[in-house]
């Protein structure tokens, strides 16, 4: 605690962003935490509220109803194509927040760190989030970071949390809100972030040009919900694929479902590579796209919506909602709010969730 | 994909929660995870915005401004005397939002949990998280469950954030608005926290019947506030402890701190740990404990408050704000925002941020 050259000159001298690496110091609560904080978050991330460095940020409270979303990610290998945990963790909660119809407007984010990790991929990731941010024009307003012991963590870990609001009184969407009757779109192909993601995993022996998907898609929701403000429902189809997406959406509305396989778009590429591995892209993560229900007499309004926007061009209506068959039969109706698929062959199979463990660490 | 009874009955029979373990496809975004969800997340925590099961919640945006806080929890032990991960990270982000003087309203909750965690603790851990939920009247809205393979975690990290409103206008706290002459309360002892959860690290072998100070600050805090809105500034000082607490307040708002060490409130048994172990109980994080700066007018009638709160008992006046001297010879100014103590046997000493990492994961 002596007042010496030797120690001020430690804080003042700027961290080895090139070629340093995170030590426990980075988070124990002194001196090297709060450089890192300014020179790496503070820094990248750039806006007048995180600079506050008030352990919160205050902002006017919009008008309308507002929606929270968190998700973490632990996506493995940090790095990808077409992304890297960074540009994700923003995208990914910015579309679960938009998923409301809201405009997202804050993010915070919590980083856990491995002990050892390199100054330099850090800064890579953080510039990767404040690129995201400022293109999906939302900002990263208040963070975290902790450290842990190498071997306790993979690299590095994101959290984050974002808030928005929903402007306009019309829009009431949610997973309970389908009927029996509503078209199904999805905005474009299908499984093109897990791929990316899988074709970087040291243990697969392939190479693909498949990029993630990886984008914010909460300029294309406001034109949805601009054109189309009675949407039913949409969701992103992230882990578990479009397949968990229309199973707890029927789950949740209690109705069934109906899609149509020669219609469901897939990159040939994609749609190789999963047959190879024994995936149906059906299950495969997503994190740019997303799937609407909405009332037949506006489906093909709120389609041209999509394909009109870059994020949507190969959007198309997959299937429908029907009744729930049966249920009254039934004690466990759980059982029957089934998702069907007509086959290429003409034929009709049960489309459930995966029960396997696949795809670990996709996001 | 077949509709057989196996997989049916594998996702409708509960969960073992008493005796099993998390293994990756409770991450997987199918039946296991949706499992998981449903009987620990949304059953214990349960409140009807979480149950909607949406990725995000609703709320009608409150009148006033908004305040948001995010915070990672990586604390070791996950369980130490006087709570564990759950009601901490409950408790901190609490605070963090209430720190602004702003009511904490909802909570998100974000897991990455470690392949092989048990699930029984997982359960007392949310169990925990849901206690302190409905104490500090905050409701867990939103949340996600990341898994990551044996090695790449340690058992269960939790990034809890906050968002809260501030209702009263005069209400504008900041670590920039300290001023000269300020008065200095810090709400009680000192080092609680970091004394328990050392108590019950492997390597240590002492045993204390210290707890940790563990609480939400909230209900504190609106009192306070209700009686003196112009407090200038609240911090709770977590890592790092008091020491850099002031520290980052002596540089935000470009001051100096004088302390007293005769009055800082300490306990007898931490502080002869701390000794043992060479650390002072300044550096040393709380999670239940606050420090206010407000005018000297108002000190007294700030003091009376939290003393009258059964948080707050210990609470004592412990020092000033004072210029910063000499600033305008030395380039770096920085240097001159100091943080200084009268010690017990009259002299001073500089009170430096901690430079070594000697507490992780105290948080």
């Amino acid at each position: 605690m002596n007042l010496n050259g030797k120690i001020y000159k430690k804080y003042l001298s700027p961290l080895d962003l090139k070629d340093g690496f995170i030590d426990m110091s980075h988070g124990a609560g002194g001196r090297a935490m709060a450089g890192l904080i300014d020179e790496v978050f503070v820094k990248i991330l750039d806006n007048k509220l995180l600079a506050q460095k008030n352990d919160w940020a205050s902002f006017q409270a919009p008008n309308g109803r507002m929606v929270m979303s968190t998700d973490g990610f632990v996506v493995s290998p940090i790095f990808f194509p077409g992304g890297n945990i960074g540009s994700l963790a923003v995208h990914g909660t910015v579309n679960d927040v938009c998923m409301s119809g809201a405009v997202p407007l804050y993010l915070s984010a919590s980083f856990i760190i491995e002990e050892g990790f390199s100054l330099s991929e850090l800064v890579t990731i953080v510039e990767s989030m404040a690129d995201a941010a400022r293109k999906a024009e939302v900002l990263v307003v208040t963070g975290d970071t902790k450290i842990v012991e190498r071997g306790k963590g993979d690299g590095v870990y994101i959290t984050t949390t974002g808030v928005g609001v929903i402007q306009d009184e019309r829009v009431n969407i949610a997973g309970s809100n389908v009927e029996a009757g509503d078209k199904i779109i999805v905005s474009g192909t299908l499984g093109d972030h897990g791929v990316a993601v899988m074709s970087q995993r040291n243990n697969l022996d392939f190479q693909t040009s498949i990029l993630s998907d990886s984008a914010a898609l909460n300029d294309l929701v406001s034109k949805m919900v601009k054109e189309v403000p009675q949407i039913h429902c949409l969701r992103d189809p992230t882990r578990g694929g479009l397949a968990a997406t229309l199973n707890e959406i029927a789950t949740a509305s209690e109705v069934g479902i109906i899609i149509n396989e020669s219609v469901i778009p897939v990159d040939p590429q994609v749609e190789a590579i999963s047959e190879m591995l024994g995936i149906d892209p059906l299950y495969i993560a997503n994190e740019g796209k997303l799937v609407a229900f909405c009332s037949p007499s506006e489906a093909d309004q709120l389609l041209n919506v999509i394909r009109t926007h870059p994020l949507g061009k190969d959007a198309a209506i997959i299937g429908e909602v029907q009744e729930s068959k049966g249920q009254e039969h039934h004690q466990e109706h759980r059982e029957h709010h089934i998702v069907r698929m007509k086959t290429l062959f003409g034929g009709e199979k049960i489309v459930n969730y995966l029960t396997s463990e696949s795809l670990p660490r996709i996001c």
